[in-house]
């Protein structure tokens, strides 16, 4: 069974009463329930615990991250975000959702600045499916329509995407890759562009969809990690 | 001096008022003239001329060919499409403009499909850059917007491109990758969408400098089609 | 459960002796066997059966199609293999093996020559890992070494892969990329290079291995192929 | 014209009477000779200069940075390595060499470990061309053959590659990927394999050959960096 960690700064949910009301238990726990239900094994963290929940033992017997931060992405420790790293190359797999574009943890796997256009209109999203062959995509219609969500606007600021899976349309009239995936590594990660804090997006059936996908894609391939360093030939070295 | 080949099926442009007044000359010698302008040599072919204007010869002296059809994709004989084809894997670039996503040569060079979703209702396209480092986009700005234009929305059932260099938002709620590359042997491929018959679309300065940028990066680079077929060892094949 | 259809020639098994001691039942069997023991659903068509055994019934009824030919590529109806390109692009999953390269499936799917060096000297082939967070690669070592197989050799003329997975190393000196993903559609195309009819390939479990990987990762994403053609928008078409 | 500044750390050069035998004036000189030679407008920059050569003005004033280090990674200072990475961002081109692989610059942009297998016998490696449409490959032939270089081998711990344009064969039995490129931000970043300091590589004149058509190919587009951050709609936002 696939083991997840839902990380969540938790901070909108304390100091604003919209966003406790969308999540009374906070964004974790959202994420947290609806992936319980469709089977996996789960648990959450948040920053203000100690290590901010990612001790080594949980990161070890975690699967799949996903990673929700926002107001204090600074406030995550670069120690912390160092070993997540490690633990993505060496075969977890990583979500980061919405404003987790900025993260410590996302900029330091892509190497740019992750940069991008915003506003918060409480306009409509469409995010349309761009490749209906990936397993991200499982039981998706063509799109999925949100009522209201902030807006992130190209250009985003990242590697080009290994494999891109979902564009959105913004009703003030921008686009925006919102769905992408990269291996690192070992590893696996999936960005996955909606979740403002004060919309109910993850209550939505077809979001959560996407990311109970998300997980099983980006479990890990059991194998090694590969050997690295100095090695000796495996054929006889003989002049031509 | 890259020289460029405009290809046009140049019937619209016959039956139509409104397109022979959006283009009196044609497509093709819309386009020639501003490429010509650009310092490139230029000449045009049309479909009705005998092989459809692209005899061996005119193949082979073409660095960069640029394809516009709608109508009468399949008049064009398959001989002349396999020799496109053949001409592309040995170095041509191919620029394949709006509706020749269905062009034989296209689908051919694809694989796939090539189909989409398409609207003609004279909505408003915003061409966005999302790919800021790539030598098409040089001298743009973050977007290029089209009054009216043919919606075309995605599902595009193209393989991933290369590199993905445009993504259209469109007024009525799709988005569409606009600018797509792709190599196939030793030739580039650049698919760029708009380019409605009835809109002055390759009027506008702006499409005509992707155009232009589209042309450069489609030159072919000097050297040999590589070697196929059966090949002495260049080692000593001793046991180990 | 997956349902696989391995498609075989069955040309070289009823010629050469060779082929036939290490094959005694076909390449075909061979492969349906250690599937079928995977856990697939499997069945087996060949060249010589009417429709070479793919009917549409069998084509609706397969989720990922198999594919060995070599010398006979050319006995291949064009019919069938339209069915089978419009099956993958609404979802089956198609592995082509060894010299499937120039088969007419392929190269349709391609669009490109698929041509390449090749020589018979039975040589070593070390097949390398080079993307090990693909599911293809589960429980695989660092490579897998084959005592003696037909090389081939770059430059493979194919699309840029959107997954490189293998790349092989050849004792006379060349390079191959050998595990190539493609997406065509709703489907996925994996090319996997080893096979050649006179060396026992297929009875090597770590090369079984990554067939059995193959087909689950190439398994189709359960959803709708999307919407083409005309449509009406999603929202009110007014003006600025 | 475009301006290059090749940056060395400079140490092997002061330390092993090899190296100083091979490069005399050091790496720098050698590769800043041929590109002067070329054509470009070449400086040279070095780790024990003030700042590592690399002030605001030369890294301004620079189109395209080559990077060769190996011994003193670590004594490179975090703040240029930033400096140098937001000049990529914003439109420079970075060639990485050899053993700059395991640069800060380098692992910054790729935020993988960017570790390999290495080996250090004076083998034969073979370069092979895998893209034949890129520019990068100008005038080449189908392999650059290399008597005696340092091994490197898979698994290089980077991500997939834009593009893949070469692939190393090692007469040990391993391959590289060996030519690579990525965008980050309005920048191009190319890496380059070849390039061990005992061996006279960067006077080889197919190497050469390369370097050049690199720097041809990373020089900046000319455009402006995207704007970033809150943006005004471009369309009214009305109920739908």
């Amino acid at each position: 069974m696939v083991k997840v960690t839902v990380w969540n700064e938790n901070r909108h949910e304390q100091k604003n009463p919209v966003v406790k009301e969308v999540y009374p238990t906070g964004i974790h726990n959202a994420i947290a329930g609806f992936l319980s239900t469709a089977g996996f094994e789960t648990r959450t963290a948040t920053l203000d615990q100690p290590q901010h929940g990612l001790t080594d033992d949980v990161l070890q017997d975690t699967d799949v991250l996903i990673w929700w931060g926002h107001l204090a992405h600074n406030e995550v420790s670069d120690e912390i975000v160092e070993k997540v790293r490690q633990r993505v190359l060496n075969g977890m797999g990583l979500i980061v959702l919405h404003s987790g574009h900025f993260s410590k943890i996302f900029k330091a796997l892509m190497g740019t600045s992750c940069d991008l256009k915003w506003r918060e209109a409480g306009e409509r999203e469409r995010i349309w499916v761009v490749n209906p062959s990936h397993p991200i995509t499982k039981g998706l219609p063509e799109y999925i329509e949100l009522e209201q969500e902030e807006m992130y606007g190209e250009h985003f600021d990242i590697p080009a995407p290994d494999e891109l899976v979902f564009t959105s349309w913004f009703q003030g009239g921008e686009v925006f890759r919102s769905g992408c995936t990269y291996s690192r590594g070992n590893g696996k990660v999936f960005y996955f562009r909606p979740g403002h804090e004060t919309y109910p997006t993850y209550h939505q059936e077809l979001i959560q969809k996407v990311i109970i996908n998300a997980v099983q894609w980006a479990a890990p391939v059991e194998r090694l990690r590969p050997v690295y360093g100095n090695v000796q030939p495996l054929e006889v070295l003989a002049s031509k």
